[in-house]
């Protein structure tokens, strides 16, 4: 009963077999072997445009590489105060980019609201060049709270960003769980609701270490090759990646891998709404389900092996935060993840 | 009507004959001249305390001086969500400490609490390294509210740092205003309520640009030379900044300049007491005003050539804020004000 | 017929299948496995000392990683004029360690000798703080020119070195390749010569993407974890590494790699002696082989379908260069490199 | 008899006297005052062309923010041996491009010739993105060595390096003693010559701390006011640089002065050249003289009281080096430097 993260799940059969046969074989150093241009164009034709691909071995990196793109000195970045960019990074946005700080954003169910954006973009500019200069906005999907931006709202952020003179960027750890949540393309999720740039996901989501970083404007990736190879991710065998993400993206395959890992947490969401000890946070779009608990509960599942993490409450609205006696939690379904655990978990929240 | 800044102001006498003297004898070059020696050493008596004494030319380097000492990979400083390394250096923090994050807290009234603190130094860290490590509490004094931390308050927050393994850095832009707001000494402001690192701020209160980095641990100042170097503010004509200094410290000559500026404020608050249309914010400790009032003041005030800055209602409690048809503005005074001025505003308060 | 790179490889079997095998199980993220676990002990028993291990995947970030941990402010690192992290790398030391400088060397037949690392020591610092602090020593091993130091040779730079109070890095790309060159012991060749920490390299001797840094003193380490976590490479999936070193380390599986790449070298090496048209530029000590050769000779091979690449004459002392007519190349051996492919090679040199 | 540098000297009375003026008045922050503004139209002026211009209190922080207009990830910038930026200024250059490399190229007399430049452009790129990107040349006006570079010979570099695509930036910490010396307009020496970007210098020659980077092609200053501010020298007491160079400009002060520096150092030239026992390692251009004496001399000069620096034979030919029993040395003039000085030396010199 694991539900502490989807990269706890190990890797799917298809991508293990694309990575033995690839490391077999070997091939040309540093991307210019035969997989690596395969994916490349395959990218392009899954995003209906043309397209800069550099692939990385972490989303950690995908997003480090996708934000020093719009890097200026003094510049600002504006994310969700959940943001991985903004907690669960060491600071590598502030560092990558040579000095970039992140303003952090309260949110609605963990979308960023247009309005607060607006208001966010007034605050530190206007008053010369003390408060430093906008550079992008960076959301998230599935968003760190489990739901999912429909690509309205992307658009209507954008709107706010474009505006402003700002870049679009979208982690997409758990792009593959949106797109197959909400049954939209790629290409309208994207460049269609004005993102400049994606970390497209595969390493939660049945590859090993496999992410992209997608330009949808290959103009604004004129140095991209130069800080993935100073980032140490410029690697000489880069079809270790490029073989996953060919068989992660082939015949659909990381949306069969995605709509299992889904079809789980709505699974999961349901036994919740059974019990009375429980309730949900929010509707579940995707693999993430945030519930709060009471703690003899909590102690109960640990008891039975479940492994999940608690979530910070002030992420939530003051009016719905955990009671005395109570604490929010979330559980994270993946690939790997068996309606039996689901069920053996659902049959323990009475 | 000047209530902009107090760098506005230009600078005192006895600095100005102190800089042309210099000036016209020049010396030894990098700090190697009698100036400079006779500043450090004034210091190290002021203080009342051995000190590594870095001079510099503005309060942002001074700043980023101070903090970078602390700096280390994924680190995090602690400040004030108005502070001026939060929203009036460009970056600069994020940039000299390799890229630092600044994480920033609420306050009453301009003083951050000892349990705020807590709280946020318990949201970051906890989970291996993705969350960076905590390095530095960076407390303002004067607040950016204009109002003033007391020793004990400050011990109160220094004791949680240091429980923390963090440092104590205390930006003093104001520090003159603030000592002689509250009539303690300098030794009792600083290292003897844990303060580790100083930015002894001239520039606001008489000089033209003269800062002091005062390290109450010499140790800790083992890379401060190089960071200063490499930040352009090792000068060459070091004794430009030492001249100030000195004639500012000499016969008290600095807290005499703030205690002006602070009957200055205080004759403000009084002329803002007496009227209907105008609320104090909070009560001044030093030359720092803040007021809520009614717009129709406002635009007589700047019609009769007033000049001061709006101030965001966000650093309020809600139920402080402005109401319609009121904005939050903020006055500081400065050696330079004169009563004849305060009057002339009180005047048009009604 | 390919003598590019050792990184144009594929992967061992035995690497293969414990990546596959590991990949099948998954299990706890961020190095909370047990494979990685079991590794970094295995590191410390192949090293015969206390060690702090962080597994990378790639040689770049090993070396940024492991200087970033001498990183000051000012800081200068001294390497090979060809050396990897001066060249080869866009900047990652600079970048990485906040600014650090490389103070490059000349070397004799690759080598860095005592008496110029002495002499490089001498000229930066010495003015106050305008020179900066020199604060770490690199040297690669196989050396840029398929050399090897001895230990005793490391020794003696290892003492100019802790002489002028700055750490000792080796760059262990092809530390295998050495280490079966010279026959000596691991701990011979780094800790017991002087060495604080060492890229320890897989990736180009039978592995996909996996690579050591290992600190001798953990407690220089102190950091490292951040440095890797804002890096992004402090990877979810973490056991991808840890299993093909594992593999790699078994039962001397990346001995018996390393020495089949050098029997290819020594008999290309061979084959180079008994031609005339050639010479060696060095003994080579690894899988490295440099040589000079007749521009007629390099277009057969080339039309013959050989790879290789052509290498810089200011590496060779002036009397050694290339005339005119000739050029100077390196040819690369890896564990995959047949004795057919050498003997085709070699009937081809006359 | 101070001949150890020009910066040891003070500054000028119009200079002392401006700067007490402006200090009396005070005025408006962050260079919204009346002296700045003017000072800036002054240098369009002088420079006969658009200009965007940054004041800043020194020499190492001006070729900073002149550099960091070009930085780039990965970036290269291309200096002579013995630059400012090269040597002396603890690193300033890589750390505030965020990690730039300085590639360093020998001389002759002083001056990178084109062919040098063109070669050392060759070396890094040309594979990948491994080597990083060329981003600027920087030469030095007088040279480190104290000759001048022709607006001719400048043109030449400018040619090789814009065909490179990469910024030429002139470190004209002694702009006025060059001027001086070669009698050509600041706009020949500077954009018609190819310059992108000027560190005009004041501090050497007779200001107390005022530079100003001059950008010809505004559009290229983007980002410069932010890099200032985060750099701490967006002084809020702006017009304290604005005022002396204000003066310094006035009525050719600046050029009276070098003329001045320049006249002595023409007469210490004239007196090594009637002794048998120094000889002038160049025809000095400017304030600048680099002479090989016995070191019996050089005892004798210091143990009557003159103050100079040894200077690195490594900066000139093999065939020109001091032999046994000399030394090299570096002998400054500056504004302040009397004839007497120079005859008293003199004397000293058989």
């Amino acid at each position: 009963m694991i539900f502490a993260s989807d990269n706890w799940a190990g890797a799917s059969e298809p991508v293990i077999a694309a990575l033995a046969a690839a490391a077999r074989k070997g091939g040309p150093a540093y991307g210019a072997d035969d997989i690596t241009k395969a994916v490349e164009k395959r990218f392009a034709d899954l995003f209906e445009h043309e397209v800069a691909v550099f692939l990385v071995a972490s989303g950690t990196f995908a997003n480090s590489l996708s934000l020093s793109a719009f890097a200026r000195p003094g510049g600002i970045v504006y994310a969700h105060r959940d943001a991985h960019i903004a907690v669960d990074e060491a600071g590598a946005t502030e560092f990558s980019g040579g000095g970039l700080k992140i303003a952090t954003l309260e949110s609605d169910a963990g979308k960023i609201s247009p309005v607060a954006l607006a208001a966010a973009l007034e605050r530190f500019p206007g008053h010369g060049f003390h408060g430093g200069q906008p550079v992008a906005l960076s959301v998230t999907q599935l968003t760190e709270l489990g739901t999912a931006y429909t690509p309205a709202e992307v658009a209507a952020l954008a709107k706010v960003a474009k505006g402003a003179g700002i870049a679009v960027h979208m982690d997409g750890a758990r792009f593959a769980n949106a797109i197959a949540g909400l049954g939209v393309s790629p290409a309208e999720m994207t460049w269609r609701a004005g993102v400049d740039v994606l970390s497209f996901g595969g390493t939660k989501n049945g590859c090993i270490a496999a992410e992209a970083v997608i330009f949808f404007d290959p103009k604004q990736a004129a140095d991209a090759g130069y800080v993935r190879q100073r980032g140490g991710q410029g690697f000489s065998k880069n079809w270790f990646i490029a073989a996953q993400l060919a068989a992660y993206l082939d015949k659909d395959h990381w949306l069969e891998l995605a709509r299992h890992a889904n079809a789980m947490a709505a699974r999961l969401a349901e036994a919740i709404r059974r019990s009375k000890r429980l309730r949900l946070a929010f509707e579940p779009a995707g693999n993430e389900v945030f519930a709060t608990m009471e703690t003899g509960i909590d102690q109960k599942l640990r008891a039975a092996g479940a492994r999940y993490y608690p979530w910070t409450p002030e992420s939530l609205p003051v009016a719905e935060r955990p009671g005395p006696g109570e604490i929010l939690v979330r559980l994270l379904t993946s690939w790997q993840t068996t309606a039996a655990e689901i069920d053996r978990l659902g049959g323990l929240l009475d």
